[in-house]
């Protein structure tokens, strides 16, 4: 996709640098291209649920982020995104020492970025998808939404 | 609502236990009832997003678990439950230092329960929603999924 | 709810009136209030599913309208409202020869309105709830979205 | 995808020709495949919303309509499916003579089938996609749901 700011990697980088709940989880971003972000997540005791596998709270949290990054990466500079809703449909318990997502932009508009994100395992060359989510982001224009970093 | 097993109460206190993601998060679970899910949540500087309110990835977390534990609260023994597909809409910024959870099921049926959940916070005597779900819960056979820590 | 254009009824009942598509349902309004929307749907074959109950379809359509129409009791005048997404989930099959519909606004905000709706019908004085959907409806300025109708 | 029925064809044949919203709509299939169905829909009067174009209903309606049978497509003979929840996203207005409409399953479980479904128009040689939909349909025994049709 084309972005809408020359500046948007930085200023992508500097929406996730101030994310405490994804350094917290352990997201780890390895592909950040206009609409579309890839990370890694690795395992580990904090993100398991009652059965020893992936939260269903992680894995919706981390569908959110890279859907809400690849939005991010579709901004003019100084626009925030917020997201509207998330449906994350649950494919397959997150059985693996390291789970992979993507998120993308569907369809990039002007009030509205419709995204998409997965979450998934390799077994061997096999691809199992854990989730798949569908989201609305909204853009709005910046100082819409108050920073508490802002002073 | 009538609760399918007389155990129910030691049943879902069992599956609270095992998760860990809802001690790291720090979910505090305030009243259990058959169908009926209540809890609260301190914020820390972990549960951030960049803008420093509550993480929507942890409001989605908490919307998931409090559904997800109402189902549990209405199955017979040994039934598992997992989470078929959960939305989430966001209503308002999660601004506050104590967040309270609301999960029900809206209607139980034989191989799903339909649940909702709410999260919000107080504003002097004014209710304040931040995020509303509503998710189905697939019920299962004991066995079914195998159970990491079942050795 | 307090209604933000002294004409809200006319602008509703001029959108209801333009609809076609609500024309051939058959869906009858029975009550409109600011944020509120009641209806009724007399069963006909038109609507079956092929198990000779009413369509999937039929119901996420009226869904979707009575949570439009509560989210165009709550606009100023002129302003337009759209479906950005809809989420219906099924909980029993509709089994009747009349249908009641509702749809309401949850969170009334600038940009959008958060909605719900819900289809049922009367077995004795069981009250059988067909479907429940969750829905965000974008509320635009005027001349947003050209109208085929406008010369 | 591998059919899980060798009358796959016949099965879903019978399911589509007992639809009567279907017909009354006038979808019509052009493409049926194992877990892939598409679909032709020509715009008339009675399919149009407020502003002329066409209704959001008929979209979610249609959506449903082609995942649920690309469902139907991968079950075991007299196996049913029901929809137990459909979320549809609205990316453009649906402006156009004709629609099409594809309908996939993106995960086939035993006991639900993940689909997802999109309709679109073409515009000179670009595609416009009005909606996409995420859907979770239920997958159950012959005989588990009454057919007002059986005898």
């Amino acid at each position: 996709m084309t972005p809408r700011s020359s500046r948007w990697r930085e200023y992508l980088q500097l929406k996730i640098d101030r994310n405490k709940f994804c350094a917290a989880v352990g997201l780890h971003f390895t592909n950040l291209q206009p609409g579309l972000i890839e990370a890694e997540l690795e395992m580990k005791e904090m993100l398991e649920q009652q059965n020893g596998y992936l939260h269903g709270g992680v894995t919706s949290a981390v569908c959110d982020m890279v859907a809400g990054y690849a939005a991010y990466s579709m901004v003019e500079e100084g626009q925030q995104v917020f997201t509207v809703e998330c449906k994350v449909s649950y494919y397959n318990p997150g059985i693996s020492d390291r789970f992979y997502a993507t998120g993308w932009v569907e369809k990039a508009g002007k009030r509205f970025h419709f995204c998409e994100s997965e979450i998934y395992y390799m077994k061997g060359e096999e691809k199992v998808t854990v989730a798949k989510s569908s989201t609305t982001m909204a853009v709005i224009e910046a100082g819409a939404i108050k920073d508490k970093h802002d002073k």
